[in-house]
């Protein structure tokens, strides 16, 4: 396969995370470098701006001011949801071939691949030759083929710190507190709560992820149990459970282009939760909910450094794939190497159609029973989501009572 | 006025905050020194387990667990949200007497400041001779007669780094967002979220204190213009806010024994506000609420170091005052000194009685309009909030469209 010469455009899209601007600069910085690469673009908004030809010439950023990018959550260029309509995948064509664009680089989720698939799609079908790539980044860590997502490891962090210092504030005045954390159908980053506990009475108490049915009779049989066990309970719970019937418990009304129902920006979860336990549960006197919500995919400085160096590094290999002539299309993944025992993140491509619009849920080998999680997940989580801080607590020696 | 020999008891209450163990470490590391102290004890979970005589000896903790505590969020000791009554009152005067404790410290807010001040009284009544200080905390820096209150840079340092990342996922993908912050009289937590914006351009772009009547028409015309202006619209507004009425917009319905009716641990306003938007704001596509909710107070891993090292000093200060013979109870504040123009702490003993139960309103001169905070607020709160973390913004040198 011949090499390709032309310029390369970059878009983002879908959901920010705390690292998705890593994988801007790692793009960026590789495609500078690059002799069959003239001049590397950036679409505003994804393919919503890429179709109405608002694009910035990212080769003329200042060094410094992108590596204080890459710091940055959210997305730099701006981001879009929009499914692309065949209209809108031969409008991108014409933007392309207007440009002379032969690399583009579409950094986002499932949504996203899907995206990215169907511009791929109509290129060839239309035979304009053009290198077409999905960078990965979902704080979900849902994508297929993938060991785990850029983003996840950040977002995983913030729920973990999250649960640590919230787990304290309930042991200082007890009670049933109820934390909603985003996934829609996969449990991952409710998953991450279970990073928080160190000794068996922390917290959280409860996990219910997305891949298990959740019953609303033994959710609170359950807070009771916890209740009578430890004075206290601490639960996460999936913004995406439902019950066995598939229906979710509570959400909103919205639904976005790729179908996908609104789910965060709302406490309902929390609250309906919040009420079930204060009307079910006679032992909770105190029963609060908190829906951490978008901070969990934005929060300003708190970031896994691994993640952050994994999330620039796959922009990189996305920019060496695409150059190096063996291969025209794909999605980027990070696979988990064997460096001797040690954690090794490998970039790998998979084909676009594979990851497009799927979805990986957690495995059962990393869920046990209906509300927690194993000892396996903490094992595979730990090495993306980096050391935790480590929390002070008093030896307690009691003075013996005088009355 | 004679030196007092006798036993030190600490005690924590109320809403925790980030650094109240710091104070508790002060405490304890300037008790375990004093020759007049033999032994320093804590009541688990402030009044209600003193009044169980639930003592644990302080003295006997290792100093490197300590130091790890001092760390750690939320009450090390457990806290309590009680108000006593006499017969209460009476019931701690015995353990007091039983455990020969001559020097009380109890570490809370306005609430906190109140039970230490009936304690007093009824200590003065029956002629027992006690040294009691309230050691203030809290997020909300409502306290009487201080300048700040220790809890409070930690937790405003957190809505800044919240809105800062927050602003960056608004601007990625549009719309308006509004971010519930906590505060249930006094905005100063809220206003903290002006410490997020550096650009003309950058969100809260509207603030809303509870020092102000919050108007609905208002609310959404002002709403309106934002949207038109940066085609979106960051919000941030206090759980506290309330109309020309006196009414508060959407409240909880428990009530705690000082009065204080329950906003947090609910996503009831964030959601009322979001549908109003929805249904009044025409040019709104995109609302979303988030409520910080009690990640403010305690999520383990950001913190203001100057607020840290004011909590752990005012612990200090406290055993200092309460060991000099000056003065036999009082109120702990930290007032701002002048130091060449350089911030500078100072540590001040008020009364009692006027901390107790008082709330300090955010002044005139730090509100702007109905919808934003000054400038001089920014100076004010930026020496405890310490330096944020620095966004990078890309130049977006236009690419000239060509179709």
């Amino acid at each position: 396969m011949a090499s390709l010469r032309g310029n390369a455009l970059i878009g983002q899209s879908g959901g920010p995370t705390a690292v998705i601007n890593q994988s801007l600069v790692g793009l960026v910085e590789r495609c500078v470098e690059h002799r069959d690469i003239p001049s590397v673009y950036g679409a505003l908004n994804g393919i919503k701006g890429l179709m109405e030809e608002r694009l910035i010439d990212l080769g003329r950023e200042a060094r410094d001011e992108l590596e204080k990018v890459a710091l940055t959550p959210a997305a730099a260029l701006g981001s879009v949801r929009q499914k692309p309509t065949p209209e809108a995948a031969e409008r991108v064509l014409q933007v392309f071939e207007a440009h002379d664009i032969r690399y583009f680089f579409y950094v986002g989720g499932n949504d996203s691949a899907e995206t990215a698939h169907l511009l791929n799609e109509a290129a060839v079908a239309k035979g304009y030759d053009v290198r077409l790539f999905h960078v990965p980044k979902t704080i979900d860590n849902d994508l297929n083929l993938s060991d785990h997502t850029p983003g996840y490891g950040s977002a995983a962090r913030f729920v973990a710190q999250a649960f640590m210092g919230d787990d304290q504030d309930n042991r200082s005045l007890g009670g049933v507190k109820i934390n909603v954390v985003m996934g829609r159908h996969a449990g991952w980053l409710t998953a991450a709560s279970r990073l928080a506990r160190r000794h068996e009475d922390d917290g959280p108490h409860l996990i219910y992820l997305p891949e298990r049915a959740f019953d609303r009779d033994a959710f609170c049989n359950s807070v009771e149990e916890m209740l009578h066990r430890h004075g206290r309970c601490v639960v996460a719970v999936s913004e995406g459970v439902h019950d066995a019937s598939g229906e979710v418990i509570a959400k909103g009304t919205e639904v976005d282009s790729h179908g996908n129902i609104q789910l965060s920006g709302t406490g309902a979860l929390g609250d309906y939760l919040s009420n079930l336990v204060k009307e079910r549960v006679t032992a909770a006197s105190r029963v609060r909910a908190d829906t951490f919500g978008y901070l969990q995919r934005s929060f300003f400085g708190v970031s896994s450094e691994q993640d952050a160096l994994e999330a620039r590094e796959v922009g990189r290999a996305a920019v060496d794939f695409a150059t190096s002539g063996d291969v025209t299309h794909g999605s980027l993944s990070i696979q988990r190497g064997d460096a001797g025992g040690r954690y090794q993140p490998v970039y790998v491509v998979n084909q676009l159609r594979d990851v497009a619009a799927a979805t990986r849920l957690v495995p059962d080998e990393f869920i046990l029973g209906d509300n927690d999680v194993t000892e396996a997940f903490v094992e595979w989580a730990t090495p993306i989501v980096g050391a935790l801080p480590q929390p002070g607590r008093l030896g307690r020696h009691p003075v013996t009572p005088r009355l």
